[in-house]
């Protein structure tokens, strides 16, 4: 398999993290990247550099006004007298009819849906290279590869078409797909990570082209709290084209893999030619985000029910953080996968 | 002239303030009352305790949902291990589809717009008693009283039908004016406070019954950001029914006064019987929360003004913050008012 990687994705380095009312230190660390490149050199896989596609088909799924808010915002916010060194939301639109705000202070609350996504002067930086990793990854799949791994870093998939979250600015996933669908591709994105794909589903969510599946923790009593119910099915064209696979907390490796098993026959009753996994290795039992209880072995099992579709698949990389597993679980899943897609 | 005002409002207390990513003293003192009342004592009011209206003309403008999260939330919240003292949200739902959340954590952001507006276990009965003296005000008015003054607090008119922010819980002026229409009359809100008054807008921006006009520095650069540009004119039925009247920062005693005439000839032109204004007294040039330049003398110009209309007022207290001339500045209002209210 190759791995997709730029180095420019190590700069965004966050450090605030507001939670239940308590500051603590943002677990998004460039110090993942070092984890997950040491799975990626033990399975021998060739590291690929991202070619650079412009922001075209990154326009593709997120607002040029969002594109120029995530690259403009920390020099604004940096001119606000005693404002923190981070740019972190504080007031926020709502449901309300709302006019778009002029200053620094609204437009961060009104394209950051929470205080897990601090935007520093390196952010914009990660995030663009995060999503050319994501789309050399589809290139080199279209291109006949059966599959890729993108080392997408900052992740994406809490990232909606105008709004920041949950440590991601661009859905990196979601612009993938849109670049197998702009090929000619039926593009599906199974998404694995611990949380339910918020930005991801709310991006398709109106539309029927790219169906979207996410197995998660319930959102009843887990981050992102909004969205994940298995009542979210899509709207208009979208409907349908939706699923959420919330798991009991604590649920490990055989409900996991039983869980998803709705997910892959959708996958294949939607009649997908291109499959994006979403991988996050947050679901692991020792993650610090504790909320399910898959083991290091398990990622394996889930990689080979995913390679039963049989399908060319690019996996990007989403959540997942500092533990001494964290290596080891990429490990598994992409020996795992590489072993079961024949 | 009569003041109503109820001890059960001290005990609201909040301590935190997140403000351009930096924590703050919240500036909405319980101290704040001990000032306004030396002004009541100077000019020799009577102090009236309010009635206990209940909740049914609270929930005439909020929701139910709404009024059972402020009842319930610190007890949820205060399960959570580690979490804050007070409620701070932390991930709101934003412009996007979302479903209702179950746990604090999500029922904190959907229903708190900002982090201005910490929840204790006092907060509920707090603003309970601030809704409840505006009610009484109106009481007053309704009655026959000239005019009558609610000291209510915590304030009201940053919160909307199902959201709390800035200070604010439960729209008092809003929950007043509401009980004047159900008693008959025409009411319009006049808003002079340094802040747009968001939440009274949002409450009745599709509505034709209530007019809602404000004056407040120009949201471009200014809390709350989202609301009070002046092309926000209402919607359907409330199509014309509101005004805004955004001013240059820095604006004093005379810009303050001229910019206010289109208010009260819309006021006029309305048609209304019954005027609530809600005064802040955060336009006052020492204020804390600087913003614009109206000096104590000013108060009582723009309170003669106001005056002139002519109407049966009620005035509700919203802003204006920890300052020594605080009680000055409500004494200049409130006797320039009586002076002129003829």
């Amino acid at each position: 398999m190759q791995t997709v990687f730029h180095d420019a994705q190590r700069a965004h380095d966050p450090k605030n993290f507001l939670t239940s009312g308590v500051r603590k230190p943002n677990p998004e660390q460039p110090a993942r990247i070092d984890a997950l490149m040491g799975a990626v050199t033990r399975l021998g896989h060739e590291v690929v550099t991202p070619a650079d596609h412009g922001l075209g088909p990154v326009a593709a799924i997120h607002t040029a006004e969002y594109i120029s808010f995530l690259r403009r915002i920390h020099g604004m916010w940096s001119a606000i007298d005693g404002a923190s060194e981070e740019v972190v939301p504080n007031i926020h639109p709502g449901r309300q009819e709302a006019s778009y705000p002029a200053s620094a202070v609204g437009l961060a609350g009104y394209h950051m849906a929470d205080t897990a996504c601090p935007i520093s002067a390196d952010t914009f930086g990660s995030a663009y290279w995060s999503a050319q990793t994501a789309l050399t990854g589809a290139d080199l799949v279209l291109g006949g590869a059966r599959h890729a791994y993108a080392l997408s870093r900052p992740p994406g998939h809490h990232a909606f078409s105008d709004l920041a979250g949950g440590f991601c600015f661009f859905n990196n996933s979601a612009i993938a797909a849109q670049a197998a669908l702009a090929a000619g591709r039926r593009p599906a994105i199974l998404d694995v990570d611990l949380h339910h794909g918020n930005g991801t589903q709310g991006i398709f969510y109106a539309r029927g082209d790219v169906l979207t599946v996410s197995i998660h923790a319930d959102p009843a009593g887990f981050y992102p709290f909004f969205w994940g119910h298995a009542q979210e099915r899509g709207t208009g064209a979208g409907l349908g084209a939706n699923l959420n696979l919330p798991l009991p907390r604590g649920t490990s490796d055989d409900g996991f893999v039983a869980g998803l098993e709705p997910g892959l026959q959708r996958v294949t009753d939607f009649g997908a030619d291109f499959l994006v996994v979403a991988l996050g290795l947050d679901p692991f039992e020792g993650d610090p985000l504790a909320g399910l209880g898959v083991t290091t072995p398990g990622f394996a099992r889930i990689a080979e029910a995913i390679a039963g579709l049989g399908l060319p698949t690019l996996i990007v990389q989403e959540g997942g953080y500092l533990c001494p597993e964290l290596g080891a679980n990429l490990e598994s899943f992409l020996g795992g996968f590489e072993a079961a897609h024949r």
